[in-house]
């Protein structure tokens, strides 16, 4: 069993996506091919790089991992496959496969001349997928190589008083979440996010009455703020890259 | 061959449902998961739970229906597991999983400390279906239960000139979907919905010109009020709760 | 293994889709079941040809194909499979099934009394469709039939000075893609769509700056014009059916 999980921004209402699971089951007939997502905003590269980050480490090893956001698409930026961790990566010289484990390391994929300039998601990416997923050892995709592009989301700053760190992805319902993981915040640590303070760091939504903003560690495993029954985004009018504090709180 | 059905209010762009799939694949990786729809509005019981009510009998027996709507997450909710006419079921307690056949069996799933607040789908629930798509009986997941939160849809009521119902769910074309169940209606009734008679049950959109209203009995088995080619929804200005009346019509 | 492609007008919030698949899974559990895409416009059969003619070839022989865009369901629309190409195909006879390969022999599919006149999809040909995957064979399902409706997109006309199509599909990006292949343009060609020139072909998108429009060859072997990072759609206020020239240009 060989599973391929698929990232993009094709959205699902035109042909794109199917054309690659098209591509993949002609080459890999029994392979169980998984939908991460394909609503990122297109060109996003931080946006799909965060989504990856929370999904792969929750596939066996092995799993394949095709990711494109790719506004790049046809010019001289490189095609990459990975592995890192147990598991194998697929994707454009973007940052997008930045952040993967230490142990990560990179080969150029061929673009071969009758290649659609537009769509290496189909015929670059597709193939490499399906020959990792096949059995195919890294290094017989192509050459290694070391100086990729990456392009890691800011680490939070620790400061006498808090903890610094931003607003890196924001959830369809709103919530904001930030960078902060949950070792660096101790017992009593208020949050503020932009110029306001949420307050103490709450377990969950029902902590807090519906409509009332609440910080708490979400499921990622760092600082969110969200809204209960509600969107924080548009509550506190605050979009990804904003400033997110933790007061240092007490040693516990 | 273990199939396992998935229902949730968690949207498809970001990484929430394929976490819940990864931990589903880990476990059991010759899985076929199948979504069902990730877009039921938030936190809407009511709509989750008239969803599940048509598709699970479409699958084969044995499958696993995974269902994910649970504004409680992280509360004193309970988390469950249960059988019923073959097939299993796992959510929280909240009546999503009200309404299945009589032969229903639930037991409570434990929550572990280290279970996200905020993500039981994929801590708590997802691990559940695993078990039991791999193999596991209903009462090894934990002990029986019995006083449920049954929140069923209300039943219509036959008065003495005609049928008494309401619209329980309205779907993205617009169509308004009764629970008055075809076997209630006789021929020759006449639908009215709020104040709007729309004439008497028809075959299929077929039978009224473009833009006209429409009832006829829908493939999930009730009484649908629809608009060819148009929203029923928008049309008469009704929502989910209006009154659906069906005059008794002549006995056949 | 059997694979299943899934063509519709459903969406993704209702519970259709999910009835289908329960349906096809009933009847072949082993089968791999692929959404192509359930969010075609509501009864847009152009569009959905459109895309079934770029997915299909990509799968598998064997693959079946199951398209259902069927504003007349329930009417005396005749309900056909197909095979073509070593591919089989299930869907209303409304043009969908146009402009499959020269080999194509078509049946017609029986219609049951207790099939749901609002629902094909799920009681006429999703049944047909696990039958094909099941391994039946085409005759099996029905008496042959060659008066199907054949509603192929117009082929564009060479005249003295220039290659005329049209746009015959609009892709989510906003990218409009035209009916002139690749073949029929020669070095030095330049487009235009509707009153609006647009230049030269080039390779793709980075050859233009970021909001300039662009022709090139897409990914499906036809003329295609788009604006880098936005939608030549909005920014041209063109539909489908406007007129997209290409002119002569040089012999090589």
């Amino acid at each position: 069993m060989s599973i391929i999980t698929l990232l993009t921004d094709f959205g699902t209402s035109d042909s794109y996506v199917a054309e690659i699971k098209g591509v993949l089951l002609s080459r890999v007939p029994t392979a169980t091919v998984v939908d991460v997502t394909h609503d990122v905003p297109a060109g996003d590269v931080r946006a799909g790089r965060y989504v990856l980050s929370r999904v792969w480490p929750r596939f066996p090893a092995g799993t394949v991992h095709l990711a494109v956001i790719d506004p790049g698409v046809g010019t001289a930026r490189r095609a990459l496959a990975a592995q890192a961790g147990g598991h194998c990566f697929v994707g454009p010289d973007n940052g997008l496969l930045s952040g993967l484990p230490d142990d990560v390391r990179f080969v150029t994929l061929p673009v071969l001349r009758d290649a659609s300039p537009t769509f290496h998601g189909r015929d670059v990416f597709a193939p490499a997928a399906a020959r990792l997923a096949a059995g195919a050892r890294l290094d017989d995709l192509g050459p290694p190589v070391a100086d990729v592009i990456r392009n890691t989301a800011a680490a939070p700053r620790v400061v006498e008083s808090a903890v610094l760190g931003e607003v890196v992805y924001i959830d369809r319902f709103g919530n904001l979440i930030s960078n902060i993981p949950k070792d660096l915040i101790r017992l009593g640590a208020t949050i503020t996010v932009g110029e306001t303070t949420i307050g103490l760091v709450r377990r969950t939504f029902g902590d807090v009455a519906v409509g009332m903003p609440v910080a708490y560690v979400g499921s990622g495993g760092t600082v969110e703020i969200g809204v209960r029954e509600g969107s924080a985004a548009r509550a506190l009018g605050v979009g990804v890259g904003a400033v997110v504090a933790a007061s240092r709180g007490r040693t516990s």
